[in-house]
């Protein structure tokens, strides 16, 4: 299991666009047959600060979420949203361990 | 509903120690009420990093939280083993919106 923080940093013009694009992404995402979660959030503090919380049962599975339509199309809507680059963080999960509790 | 994201930094020679510690912080803290997910990761290319991710159903269900004595018993023990201080950064939640989602 492995879950990747994705930190993103919106320009303040287009928050409203992102939680939109997000949200379909987060639609279909958690459609994946590798995917265990796929949490969009908004930091409380900075509104232009969102975090993508992306649990994949397997390396083989986040990688194969970068290869799905609706990520390839959420990529190039939020590209010009972005106020700089997106920063992706790797976990390995030590709870819960159970995959039924994901 | 409300995640917190709990960045801690452990001593090298404590990675276990405080492993063992936060397993039993998730499990009795995944059985408080209002509590929607506890998540213990482990930075894939340091392992001295965690992220404790906190899901609660409301404020004042994470601010419980903070009252129970397995918070307070993993905060004593695992106080010694941390090489800095602990980083909370509070979220709202975008999506998933329905409760049963969690």
């Amino acid at each position: 299991m492995i879950v990747t923080c994705v930190h993103v940093y919106v320009k303040p013009d287009h928050i409203d666009d992102f939680i939109q694009a997000s949200r379909l992404n987060h639609e279909k995402s958690t459609q994946e047959a590798a995917n265990m979660r796929f949490d969009v959030l908004q930091h409380q503090n900075d509104p232009t600060c969102f975090l993508l919380y992306e649990a994949y049962e397997s390396k083989d599975g986040a990688a194969a979420h970068k290869q799905t339509e609706h990520y390839l199309t959420w990529r190039k809507t939020v590209e010009p949203w972005m106020a700089k680059p997106r920063e992706g963080v790797p976990y390995q999960v030590i709870a819960p361990e159970e995959r039924g509790k994901w």
